[in-house]
């Protein structure tokens, strides 16, 4: 899935090296002329490490420029289509393309309310929250200072580097950007992995019906043959799995009453940290289940 | 809630007993009629066997305007409000007076296909049921053959005649009619019986969105103060019970991930039985939760 | 089982009445000729607290001699058969009477350093504890200091009259003594309370092998027919259930493994509050149990 | 821990090729003899298939030899040292060579019962076997009429030659021999995997004290660092785990109660097929705990 290798970016000569990086630091193609200098890098996480140090280094002004470089979320620029790839990419991510006409006057409201308060727009690396997580984090950094928002978004802007590099750049040395959400089913009526319970995975929201992120069936082992989510952070918001519990124990010859008392369980959890691993099984017989964060 | 203690019917002369029993079975005074030489009854019960036998003991022609005297459910005379009292207070709490347009078809569609095939009204008892188990019994039964049917419906419109009558006589020996629904919450992170749990019952519906049916806050020893549903068939359908675990744990002073890995936590049941004993305890920390039928 | 009504005190004359009790502060009648005159008493607790009071106010000499006329635990005088009934039956519940050569030695090494350090004997209400966690008391004791022990002597001397009035004396106001020790088996393989349990409570000790202390068989309800201890503190200590699971699952004609993977299971868990209530269920299927601290 | 590769004995000559195989079936170098010829083999598991059809094509008499070459299980030849360095081996593990003056009475009655009925040792694969299970299987199989036992002799013999050359033999293919028993340690109360508990493996014993066969402390994912048992059978037969959970909750900074709820946790659970997953998680708070049969 990335463009090019560290291999490759070591290699390559000052021009090349700073259109690939250009917009790592959005509309910011210095923080990669900066960071020429120190090539070769063993590591993507060097690699960020030269960028992130490049902007620390920067005058206030640049800074300054740098985070006004940043557009709005779902606003003007983006309805126009006239945002940088990546922050379209972004964007799409976490639903903004996709608001209902309340979302999107939450989110101008907000934009609004927050460059009146702050003058820079307001910058949150969306690859890491819900629709949800992102105006419950807008809400509240509405509320903090000028310079705790200057430094929140300092490192927001970092944040959204080191997950443009990492999608664009193949090489060693994680930046440990992942998180999991996984799942098992363990049936302690028969005693044995439950196989072949359908599963859904549901994205909530307070302004919106849910909505289905995946679906899996259970292996032979109780787990899905990949997890839930992986390789990417998973969204800080609200999440419900839907286990087919009733159909599964039909399917295995189980009698069970009419309507069963368990057929479709939600299990229902946040996710607080985008880069977490969140386990989280179902333990289960005809009449009883339990869950719990596991590893 | 009862209208008249068996007391006082045991010493009423014929003509006030019958008035009083004469829609125990719907439009069908001889079957007070006939139970009144067997005065007096010592329980409730014991009235309710006389006029069981009553009925019975009756020709089969009496039989059959029986069951034809019974109206079609959620049908034309429910709506003209031409019911007798009796069965529009039970239509009533199975919520077949607030239809949607696609139900009312559904009942309509089904009415008029039962009445084709057995030439009878469609009879269940409908304070044991949900409108969606309503519909579920209409579809399973119009695949019998009418001798069942007939059957079945004589065997409703006892239970029916048995609901009308505890309601409205008071006396010893209880009809054994009531299921019962309660919960209990249990905290494992402390220790203790969860007080202060706000929950909420909420009736599940494949068509219509939920609809909250009780709420309640739990006490000192972590149950409510009474059960959720009690002194009445439950109705068989399905159920959820949404606990506010999140704000719990806040009250108690418990620090949890924002947002907190359990927040509302749903359980999701069924119930089969409606004269059941339906225990459905939450088991949980911040990071876990179980549940099971208990007792 | 109490000997003598509140009310009949009541009516006593003061010799009668001191005579009575005598002994509920360890040779000191003194303790009940001076609460005699705030005769009557309304409940058992104010007859308790007028006596407590006179203590509280007798002089700093008459408390040392009370706490100094209490015998050595398991010492030469209760070897010797030269107790006060009351303390015979005290030093009975806890198993004083039966120590091993080896636990003998060690309540005679302790008694003698705690003479030895606070020149007063070590006195603690033993109806609230086992020998175990007599001695680790005993232990934990040694090392504060003189008034931190007096002090706690008279407490436990406190104690140790409260318990004795409460079954002395019958009438209303319990003092609330009383913890609670109960179970319930819950079936979750089969969705019902699990009946025919066969359970089994034993004390269990550092030192000696495990003491059975009750059994029981689960009834209708899955829970034993009367609490596996109430009416009096729950001695703190070590304990454990064990429940006949596997017999249990074959009576109802599940099909185990062989050996099953449940057969007899045992819950282990620690009393510390002696009037405190501990309910501990279990939750079971051939496959799996759980427990918690119930209520 | 193999003595050679499936590759030399592949490349060896007839006469070492038997050798190395002489007492894969005890005392019966033919059969490895009459396998040499289907050489090479591309696996163990074909190799010893091959074993097997030269004793399953064998003579009756040679049959009856073979398993009249069977030394009695505890016997007098097993205390005079005059065992193959095979059945030596595999009766060590059992732990045939400690056995109580008790145990080696039940083993002698058993072994004289079993040849006056059958006229053959009594054959069982050690390995998949405790102590106690050997006896439970000896009385079982007591029962059985000799065509049965025969039978049962063959198989077995068959599944000690394939652990034999298991243990014997590198190669591709395994047979399929080995079981595992693993546990996982999961903190609810603080939501994480618990790390640092000790952990205990005991082998319990209807005759003796258990006895500790395994040690080890669950690392930070809260899993010991290699399964408890792997590589071979789990012994059929009766265990206990026992965590520290007291101990681990105070690392921890947890506050309890004296003594804690929970302290040392025993987890009792019988194994009944040698070649089976096992996992045994626990699933803990200070006030509460579940297991179940995981995978």
């Amino acid at each position: 899935m990335a463009d090019i290798t560290l291999d490759e970016l070591n290699r390559s000569d000052a021009s090349s090296f700073v259109t690939r990086l250009a917009n790592v630091y959005e509309h910011a193609p210095w923080a990669a002329e900066r960071a020429f200098a120190a090539r070769p890098f063993a590591t993507v996480a060097a690699l960020h490490a030269a960028m992130h140090a490049a902007v620390r280094a920067a005058s206030d002004g640049e800074r300054s420029a740098l985070i006004k470089a940043h557009p709005d979320l779902a606003g003007k620029a983006a309805r126009a289509g006239a945002l940088t790839a990546e922050s379209t990419s972004e964007q799409l991510t976490a639903g903004l393309d996709r608001l209902s006409e309340e979302e999107f006057d939450a989110f101008h409201r907000l934009n609004t309310a927050y460059r009146e308060k702050f003058d820079i727009p307001f910058i949150v690396s969306v690859r890491r929250h819900t629709k949800d997580s992102i105006i419950a984090s807008f809400e509240r950094r509405l509320m903090h200072d000028a310079a705790a928002e200057r430094a929140t978004a300092l490192a927001e802007i970092d944040r959204i580097a080191a997950l443009r590099l990492e999608s664009l750049v193949a090489g060693d040395g994680s930046l440990r950007l992942d998180g999991r959400l996984s799942t098992h089913v363990l049936d302690t009526h028969l005693g044995r992995p439950a196989t072949g319970v359908a599963i859904e995975l549901r994205e909530l929201s307070r302004r919106n019906a849910p909505r289905t992120i995946a679906r899996a069936v259970t292996n032979a082992d109780g787990r899905t043959d990949a997890p839930l989510i992986a390789g990417r952070p998973v969204p800080i918001g609200s999440y419900e799995l839907i286990f087919a519990v009733g159909d599964y124990f039909k399917s295995r010859g189980v009698t069970l009453s009419d309507p069963p008392f368990l057929d479709l369980v939600p299990l229902r959890f946040g996710i607080a940290e985008a880069e977490g691993n969140y386990h989280v099984p179902l333990v289960m017989t005809p009449w009883s289940f339990s869950t719990y964060r596991g590893s």
